[in-house]
């Protein structure tokens, strides 16, 4: 099996990226039922290869644009064949003192990796959407002492982000009950960041309304665009008003292990909490989710359980990191963050990262040099956003874009997703797969110039 | 880094269960800082083995007793090897159609195998606790009629569980914002079942005093002793009052599978939904918990987003497994399941989950035969409740218990953890680990033997 994936991480490059089977395609040569009498591990991977595998869209190739990058890495595979051997649970610091001892440590190693408050404790959870519903949670305790736990949630708490933030935050604001008509979309300026005029005056006029402001989720580093919220000045709003301020750097946090981005957390320190996914870019295998809070007394009062069969003779001297979260059963998600610090090194990981940005930038002025190419956003990071303009009206050139995304992903050569931005149909291309090297931007470069020219 | 794990594998018995190392040791002994430059693997094995391998707690020690089994298995182990491989991300169906359509596949297995309702879907979840709250979440909408998601809960909405139930009731209450006054624990008769009659008396109550009934959890195999709520007549009180059934079946639903015990879900075509946890006793690594559910519209209406970012062109055709949760983000699970499943087969898993009820059932006779100690509940399943008693009083009772499991824990032959039934300190010797065989329940039962000599 070993053999099998070294083999594959080796010619990822021979796969069409994203898989091209049609829907009920695969369902359709499995059978009905599980079989009655146990098979050879030979006829389970022989169906494998057949199967599954023309079934899979390959998130490690080289030509992986597509959302964001969800790298694995060598050590980090290492690192999870080890964890799945050992076969432990870690809910609790008893059930493996290691998992959470090494888990309390290499937050801590991130924390300062890219500067964030020494005040802060972190925790892994299993995906940023997790991470904000456990503000979104401790916020609604703090703005209520506590009763909506207890009593229950009689709503009126007001929830803000930006018109540009994560899904996450609508699906975590219902889950908690706050209420989608609690759900404030602050406007964005031309860079797509959020404007603190705005969310300021809203939180006002909420106020004024008899409604209780709660919780803002900024955002650094935008799902659509790469935009990065004013923390400084959102942090200033923040504590003026009283609101609960939750950091949502899910794919971007990783960018501040390089000091000329360490920028983007400039006011960091005005908030509550921050999220950011080592999975998504530092090399670890999905899920390891970063989550780092002020007070880790709110959150563990906000989730805390006492069951008597969980009770442990240590329980006032230990962390237990079931408390921290949403799910009681917990995996030993530290070895493979800390196989993948210690084999990388800061400066290992700064070097991927910073490759990524660069190549960004080189498409980004490959883009803005083109006659018909837009650039559509500020490229902070690794992803770039641009359309074909050739000077159609809008709706013509969302047809064409729609087409010309299409074409590019049918070439099996690399594959791209797209976004709204402005109410116009933009092409993301997200530069941070670990195998992208500057030769597949270059080919990736002109299987778009070519598909250009054959759509216009 | 495979030789390790199967030496470890083979070698489980060379460990003590539980890992004696005191708070703070293993973090004493770790760096404060990532390192700049990349080590060796060799460095990080080193480490590895001298600092976190003695803070490991050893759950597929043959002499695991504690808490639930967390098995894993050498197909599951490698399957896992694969998943970290391949490093999919397949949170929609085009994300890896082969990964949605495989989970589409297997948890229709596994509804069959475990005889649930033909017209459940199901789909794999972290945790049974994820599973609950997405369960409440639901039971909510359709009790306000979506008008919780939209305009924000306003409470009222009640919860009902026996008092045997398992916490991931109280925490995803309180996450959802029914609030802990609107969570009703439900009297358990002299077997810990919930007692039908009080639960209906208690809905009619509440729906008197202008409160909405609106879900209620059964258990099928209580944490605490194994008990089996009696799902037929709870599911009449459910259907005659109009209230959601949400069936917590997560340790004991596994033993569904051998015909003797399929009188367990007797009456599970009245829920709503069910869950079970084949990461615990059907030798799939954690996390894999099989979640069923009869309406998937309702479901998905709850917990649905639709962000410009993530449509694909297919959405109407195919399953998005991503708002049949809480987490956007999703593992390739299916993988481990289908593995364990084909390498087993049924009449496998059958065999295992049989040897390790007849081993409880040995244990049991042996307990109830003897002079001092005292079987505290009935065994369903793998689990035996028991403890010492001479005919002391309640309090030196609790304190003689107290002593005695951690006396048998500290062997570091065995592992057992402990719970209170009817205020009673109580034992739990929780037999079904994969690697547990009846020579070790022999030697666990000489070990328990001694000790209670001694604490005598």
């Amino acid at each position: 099996m070993v053999d099998r994936v070294a083999d594959y991480l080796d010619e990822l490059e021979k796969y069409p990226v994203a898989s091209g089977v049609g829907p009920g395609e695969v369902k359709s040569r499995l059978p009905g039922a599980a079989p009655l009498k146990g098979e050879s591990m030979d006829a389970v991977m022989k169906d494998f290869e057949e199967i599954i595998m023309p079934g899979i869209t390959h998130w490690q190739h080289p030509g992986w644009f597509a959302y964001f990058p969800a790298n694995n890495s060598p050590s980090s595979i290492l690192a999870e064949i080890l964890t799945a051997g050992l076969g432990a649970q870690c809910m609790v610091w008893q059930t493996s003192p290691a998992a959470t001892e090494l888990e309390e440590v290499v937050t801590c190693w991130l924390r300062d990796m890219i500067g964030l408050p020494k005040d802060m404790a972190g925790v892994i959870q299993s995906t940023a959407s997790e991470a904000t519903l456990c503000s979104l949670i401790t916020a609604r305790e703090k703005a209520t002492g506590f009763e909506s736990n207890k009593k229950g949630l009689n709503s009126g708490l007001v929830v803000y982000a930006s018109t540009e933030a994560h899904s996450s935050v609508d699906k975590g604001a219902k889950i908690a009950g706050f209420g989608e008509e609690n759900i404030r979309r602050i406007p964005v300026d031309e860079n797509f960041a959020m404007i603190p005029e705005k969310l300021e005056e809203q939180i006002k006029a909420d106020r004024a309304g008899g409604l209780v402001p709660s919780c803002v989720v900024a955002t650094v580093g935008t799902t659509s665009s790469g935009a990065v919220d004013p923390l400084e000045q959102i942090g200033e709003v923040c504590r003026r008003n009283d609101v609960f301020l939750h950091v949502d750097g899910a794919y971007a946090g990783t960018a501040a292990v390089v000091p000329e981005k360490r920028w983007i957390l400039d006011g960091v320190e005005h908030a509550d909490s921050f999220v950011f996914n080592p999975h998504k870019w530092m090399l670890v295998n999905f899920d390891c989710s970063a989550y780092f809070v002020k007070d880790a007394g709110l959150l563990v009062r906000s989730l805390e359980i006492h069951p008597e069969y969980l009770k442990t003779g240590v329980d006032s001297e230990v962390v237990n990191f079931r408390d921290w979260g949403i799910p009681l059963g917990r995996r030993f998600r530290a070895l493979k963050l800390w196989f993948v610090l210690r084999s990388y090194g800061l400066e290992g990981i700064r070097d991927i990262v910073s490759r990524h940005m660069e190549l960004a930038q080189e498409i980004k002025k490959r883009v803005e040099e083109h006659e018909h190419l837009e650039l559509m956003a500020p490229v902070h990071f690794g992803l770039v956003c641009f359309r074909l303009n050739d000077g159609r009206g809008e709706r013509e050139l969302e047809v064409l874009n729609h087409g010309f995304l299409q074409n590019l992903n049918e070439t099996g050569k690399m594959f791209l997703t797209h976004t709204m931005l402005d109410k116009k149909y933009v092409l993301r291309m997200s530069i941070g797969s670990r195998t992208t090297q500057a030769r597949h931007v270059d080919a990736a470069w002109d299987t778009i110039m070519n598909t250009a020219g054959e759509v216009l």
